[in-house]
């Protein structure tokens, strides 16, 4: 049997067949036009279900279920999308309304943080663990929890917001409300803040480094200036990587997973990310002189983390 | 069918027969005498087993299971104690031993503050949740993750140490070696801390106070002085909470549980504590204008905690 995932993003909606280990067998994309009424963009979900079976030539009757991976808030018990800050999908029971356009198909959803990390636990860097935890590391901190094979969600679906607990109370505002959040250190957003933080004081104080020559600042400025030994650059990412392993650590103490996962923006930095935040995580690890110690890896998904996380949520 | 809950402490080994509703029909207990052998303590163990069942009139037969909650870690899975600082048990199979003093019935183990959180949510404060996040507010902060109904225990059975996330980067030492630690602000130890600091502060400044006239600095003495209008017991107070409430709401960020339990010493001020913290979490919660909401409660399972959760193990 196969599944379909729905990636439903702001721009586009991406989406695909999988087979039952989470491999895609085809997959496409259109446009979101999230400016649209609602009733619309559904419509589009529905027939872009029936051309990838078309398309794919896989019969539709062989779909055994159609995931989707949320932008926002879900309350999957229920098949209610809870709130999506970017499409307008507030409100609306999205399982019943595409199950009806689908021949009555099974529709289950998931918020896409949470739907990627099952990805990486079923095809991904995690692939077999029963429990994992991953965070996405972009412009804030998406989460998602895997416990005995499926979505932790919470009582009321918004669970597994892992950029939301304090790591320093009283610190940087959050869009959350707190203050201090693991999110606005972390996040790409936090490196490029402190990157561009560190260059206003090198500026200020006269000191040209290899990093002020960068013209547009993003989450890789500050790495590459530290890979080609800019001493502005490495405090930017031994405050960057103190904090984003002091987060990660916290969590592994709460979690204790087979695998931790790292996606996201951010993780592009692959080894060189892991081989900077493995020391400082060994050392704040409750269970470090554990014989069992979690696996902390760089998500391998991709843009297809949400495609396939939909497709395999049960 | 009954089960035998034993809760095994540096001091005492308290056990009691529970009926399938977590109710304890009978309990018992003898000295632990940490400093014999381990074999002698596991004998008194078997022996406390049959002599509960004979004074309680239960047929040693109609005893489903014996679960054991230690204070340390466990690999359940495994059947190990992995580690327990103030009784010689570390890195033995109890699991296996006990069961064959036991003519083969089956023996579970949990840690001490993850068996508390079980039997809070089958018999206490959060009784019928399926998801539920306990904290035990003592010398240190213990903690206990129930989900599905089941003690969730991480891959290597150390998960849940709830009081070892850094809410203040930097801040102060913990004894698990990180510091800034939920443990070293929000236990009564901390409160303790931050009281006598206080106090100190005031005897610089010449400042009376109504907390200076205690003798002994226990975690009631801020309350009580608050209480009767104290201004120092105040700022001792609104720090601790702060603190106690950060915590909180980020662990409700991560978990969304049915229910939040919160047990140990401190948790004896009850209602007079969930006021003052509830204004706080509800301010700091992602999900405070969501329809389903965590319930913040204070423990009722008191000391038979370990006996009742031990007993409902699966």
């Amino acid at each position: 049997m196969y599944s379909i995932g729905i990636d439903l993003g702001g721009t586009n909606i991406a989406a695909g067949i999988t087979d039952s280990d989470g491999h895609i067998v085809y997959k496409a994309s259109v446009p979101t036009g999230a400016s649209r009424p609602r009733e619309e963009i559904i419509d589009d979900i529905a027939a872009l279900c029936r051309t990838l079976c078309r398309d794919a030539k896989v019969p539709f009757d062989s779909i055994r279920q159609v995931g989707i991976a949320v932008p926002g808030g879900v309350d999957a018990a229920a098949g209610e999308i809870l709130f999506t800050p970017n499409i307008p999908f507030s409100g609306i029971n999205i399982r019943d309304i595409l199950s009806k356009k689908l021949d009555g198909k099974p529709v289950l959803l998931a918020n896409d943080a949470n739907a990627a990390a099952l990805a990486e636990a079923r095809a991904g860097a995690a692939k077999g663990a029963k429990n994992a935890v991953m965070i996405t590391l972009g412009t804030g901190i998406g989460g998602g929890i895997v416990i005995d094979g499926k979505i932790y969600t919470g009582s009321n679906g918004l669970a597994a917001e892992l950029g939301h607990f304090v790591i320093e109370k009283g610190g940087v505002p959050c869009g959350c409300g707190r203050r201090g959040c693991f999110e606005v250190y972390g996040s790409a957003t936090a490196l490029i803040r402190m990157t561009k933080e560190e260059l206003d004081r090198c500026f200020m104080s006269g000191e040209a480094t290899l990093m002020a020559e960068s013209r547009k600042l993003n989450a890789r400025v500050a790495f590459d200036a530290y890979r080609a030994g800019d001493a502005a650059a490495k405090r930017v990412i031994d405050k960057y990587i103190g904090y984003l392993a002091s987060g990660i650590a916290s969590l592994i103490n709460i979690f204790q997973p087979e695998v931790f996962i790292i996606g996201g923006g951010v993780s592009n930095e692959k080894q060189f990310l892991l081989d900077l935040l493995r020391p400082l995580v060994d050392a704040e690890d409750f269970a470090r002189d554990a014989a069992k110690r979690t696996r902390l890896v760089i998500a391998t998904c991709g843009n297809d983390a949400g495609i396939i996380g939909a497709a395999m949520n049960e």
